[in-house]
């Protein structure tokens, strides 16, 4: 039986990352491309972007994949394969699984990039061995995964959009709503709150982590995102209780910075729930397209031609 | 083959029920016996209440249950089929799932009250038909049961004790946390603070729900309730994203009184969430028992004796 390879992609807001995984997930060969711009037409460019990528890496392995993966941000259903709204990418409703498929010939696996990297961490990485746990990356806006049993849980797509959770603070969100979880706590959050309260601009939320050890504003606006995230990992612990929270994105590279008062907070928060153990992510920017990877060998194995 | 049934016991604070239930979930017979008060053997008085009750049942029917459905409060152990804790009945690491199969010779499945409630309203009750659901029974104190794909999500257990998850208030809970759903949103709270605020005692929830029209403390004491209930929801549509969420216990008997302002409070804190539909519990507190005898079924059956 020839070995099964299987092309990922991990369209994001502004690169389409795409990989050629084998059967035990490793990468073999890696492409990118520009996630194309708004425009009339974006869904029909993205699809050729996806099919440009899945050509060039079956060409380079000199071989037909066995399947594609594909996931991409917003609210993702997997079941129907449809892309139902992203206000980053700007669609609504766009059947994107069978557009891929049509366009590609190959069969393809479609879900929610923080989902596929859930289940990458889970399978591969930080969360490797648990039966139950959740993946929160921390980047421009907060979705998370929660990998229970072994599967992730999508909900028709709306599982796990925490973002927007209050987490009992009174600023308003772009969103319209007060006290909301990404508000405070993403890493975009983090730095436009310390260049708003001192009126010094910041590249980004790593620099706010630099300066804490010397500046009492990147302390304060970092204890508000840590109260944020203890706030919704103490919803988590008392609903889903996972074993180990992973969590990644641009503010999770504080490591222990970040983790040790989020662990402090969250002790205070809990009576007799059970306490995540919290970890960084393993997988990086990789975790969605490895996701990807994953799903597209979970498929059936397409028949043997003859 | 002869007809499959199986006993069913809910042990309760006050009192443990039991049943005799068909493969179709139907109760064929209830028996119900009080619950031995605190003292040094009370695991092992709860195993001999238990098993009374099962042979009682079974001499009723004139056969040998096929097996025994057993479900607790507190935290509860599935896998291993432990008793964890349970402050109501005061113990610590029982193993009541082995203590009863050896007492009565029966093969018994071991789970939670809530859970086992869940999954009856989930498969016969209120969220018949759904594939994600959550129930919610808001009585003396507060937990949760998710139905996730048809299975209860149990995380060792760990799930669904949301009773002392944070709502956003300043009142302190017994348990020494501040904020706690349970201290505002369960039953027993709504009747203890409108006594407290009144000065005047209520012999229960129903009772404040009565004076809702006239009484402006009955309708703060309401309202704090309903933001408890409608927080918790937030998160719940955040997360998990149920479709329905099964409301259940005392406080439920309000009915539209209950889920209408829920519904509204709720729809306000959401953003692109999907909002749950809201519904009353179907099963009564015959849910944990029905639910007992449900995970029974389940198990695989006893081979034929020959």
């Amino acid at each position: 039986m020839p070995e099964r390879l299987v092309v990922a992609v991990d369209v994001g807001g502004t690169d389409t990352k795409a990989a050629l995984v084998d059967a035990e997930g490793t990468v073999r060969a890696e492409r990118r491309l520009a996630t194309p711009p708004p425009g009339p037409d974006r869904v029909a460019e993205i699809v050729e972007v996806v099919a440009e990528l899945a050509d060039a890496l079956a060409r380079q392995a000199g071989t037909r994949p066995d399947a594609l993966g594909l996931v991409v941000p917003g609210i993702v259903d997997p079941a129907r394969g449809m892309a139902v709204y992203s206000a980053n990418l700007g669609w609504r409703d766009a059947p994107l699984r069978d557009l891929v498929a049509e366009r590609t010939g190959l069969t393809v696996a479609f879900d929610h990039d923080v989902r596929a990297g859930g289940l990458a961490e889970a399978r591969l990485g930080a969360a490797r061995g648990t039966t139950n746990s959740m993946f929160l990356p921390l980047g421009t806006g907060i979705a998370a995964a929660f990998v229970l049993a072994g599967r992730v849980h999508a909900a028709d797509g709306y599982a796990g959009e925490i973002g927007h959770a209050n987490v009992g603070h009174d600023e308003p969100c772009s969103c319209g709503l007060v006290g909301c979880f990404e508000a405070i706590s993403s890493a975009a959050a983090v730095a436009r709150r310390y260049a708003k309260r001192t009126g010094r601009p910041v590249r980004g939320a790593a620099e706010v982590a630099a300066l804490l050890p010397d500046d009492p504003d990147a302390r304060a606006v970092w204890a508000d995102a840590v109260h944020g995230i203890a706030f919704a990992l103490a919803w988590t612990a008392s609903m889903f209780a996972p074993e180990v929270v992973v969590i990644g994105g641009g503010l999770s590279l504080a490591g222990a910075g970040l983790l040790d008062p989020v662990a402090e907070e969250l002790a205070g928060m809990l009576s007799f729930q059970r306490a995540p153990r919290l970890v960084t992510a393993k997988l990086g920017d990789q975790a969605g397209c490895l996701g990807a990877g994953l799903l597209a060998l979970d498929l059936p194995a397409a028949p043997e031609e003859s």
